[in-house]
């Protein structure tokens, strides 16, 4: 990968910082890399998202060390790079800091944001750095190759719908600490430490003929709400099925509060598709030996509009996470 | 170019008002638009940049209009494909704004956003809305064909230094702004509504060899330090061949000062770019004719590393803006 050299200045040490400390890994998509205008990536069809975290609304400096800060921005924002099935191409971060936060907290978050980028197997290829007057501010940028890709808007009557692994769990770390106590480890590392299901998306839509594709960032009712929206159909959703994270079951006071955790709550960053339910179903044991977590079905694709959630107790009106909705 | 629905809630109510009111323009390289995880684009090579703006740093609320601040933030990021003499293909808009915002604020700055995009030939097809807990965050992301394009990296002992238009207007109004006075008409639209000077940049990398280019965000004399560190050469403005914007001139309280605003301003996204004299000069008067804005040589390059002011009473130590440098 191409790397080009920057004059001078302290924003620009910073950045050469950035850029040299990086894990040399392959980048065959990448024609010109960090340090000009623009970075040049090579693909027939390029799959394009960007994600802003801003402190105070996506995470507090108290829940999250700056190095989870900037692997929490950066998976989350791969996770729409999953969200296709593309395979990842490369990430540009964009970071605002206040300017005594340069030399201590920038660097800190850029670390957590390069490894998150590698685990994931995309090189950073860019960015911005800037000053902020107040919040910490992150813009992830994600390329992805989508010479094959799976989009929202396919899913048809009589599908089924499924999720990977289980849900609830970021939801149960934030839940604790606005209740003013410590997250159990495995709800903790669920908010800071997620994984992007890439290698898992590409798996399944290798292996069976998905109709319609998300991640699950807002949480299962408001996504799947996307998906009926682009599809233009109905999904019901079955409460009984839904696999909620161990960590939502033991911070929820009952289990239909574990089970709005695991609907509602978001930034999980699994996956939830539509296909043929006999599709997935012969997949189940595949998958599970292959990455080490379940394939759920939860529920079903049916003529109509919107979301509804099935079951005797379900918690009504579940919707998703929405910056400018109401406060619950 | 294919717009997906999205599901219920207020954030996506906001996003969807964005894009039904964005006027149609053909959008060749886009294959998925807004409202899919992930916006998809075809090219053989794309080019992508980001550039980040955050109130109280880049620009103030007093100063400019929302409208006004998605439009310069817009044209700033479009700049960077200009600097690569690339062909625009879409933006991508990312925007935090208090929750008290949404429905004034944010509409109006995409507005502009949107505007400015059309008037660059660049649909707008994708981003992220989010709440912020201060200032106002625009994160805009540029991708543009880049089949053909110039780098930072060519530059060779013995080409010409030139630029177009003229330099230090936008300096000019902030000048003007934190001495309490009013800017000139002139000076407030240089900063408030710059264009990006793409069209330029392919017209010139059509009609003459440019050895290297980089747009001028962060003034002449910090700019033309990237282009030598990037082509590893030196570069020596000649600091009486600098065209100084009348707004520079009328706003400083001397040449020297005028100078300075031009050479250290930023924010003019004019083109500086290296080339042999010969192939450069005898189109200026096609390049006055078609655009209506000059050519003119500010220099030359030559062995060596960093750049240099030359003249009787150049200001010295001239550096571009930096984000984390001491204040001037």
């Amino acid at each position: 990968m191409k790397q080009t050299q920057l004059g001078r200045g302290r924003e620009f040490d910073l950045i050469r910082g950035f850029v040299r400390e990086q894990p040399a890994i392959g980048a065959p998509h990448v024609l010109t890399g960090p340090g000009d205008d623009c970075a040049i990536v090579t693909a027939g069809a390029v799959a394009i998202s960007v994600d802003m975290s801003v402190e105070g609304v996506h995470f507090r400096r108290e829940w999250l060390t700056p190095e989870e800060i900037g692997w929490r921005a950066t998976t989350a924002a791969l996770s729409d790079i999953a969200a296709m099935a593309a395979a990842p191409i490369g990430v540009l971060v964009a970071l605002a800091v206040k300017a005594d936060e340069a030399d201590d907290i920038a660097p800190r978050i850029m670390h957590g944001c390069r490894e998150a980028a590698a685990v994931h197997g995309a090189p950073i290829i860019g960015g911005d750095l800037t000053r902020s007057t107040g919040p910490i501010v992150i813009d992830i940028v994600v390329l992805g190759d989508a010479a094959s890709h799976v989009l929202r808007s396919g899913a048809r009557a009589g599908d089924g719908v499924w999720v990977t692994g289980s849900l609830g769990g970021a939801a149960a770390a934030v839940h604790a600490w606005q209740q003013g106590s410590a997250p159990s480890a495995a709800a903790r590392s669920a908010y800071a430490r997620p994984r992007a299901r890439i290698t898992e998306a590409r798996w399944l839509a290798d292996h069976a003929r998905l109709t319609s594709l998300i991640d699950l960032s807002d949480g299962l009712a408001g996504d799947a709400d996307h998906l009926a929206a682009a599809s233009g159909v109905a999904i019901v959703i079955e409460a009984d099925a839904v696999p909620v994270h161990n960590a939502a079951r033991d911070v929820a006071g009952s289990r239909v509060d574990a089970l709005r955790l695991a609907l509602t709550g978001g930034e999980d960053y699994e996956l939830c598709f539509t296909a043929d339910d006999a599709d997935v179903a012969r997949l189940a044991d595949a998958f599970a030996g292959t990455f080490g977590t379940g394939l759920t079905r939860v529920g079903r694709v049916e003529e109509g509009a919107g979301v509804r959630v099935d079951g005797d107790d379900a918690p009504h009106g579940a919707g998703g996470f929405d910056h400018f909705g109401a406060a619950p």
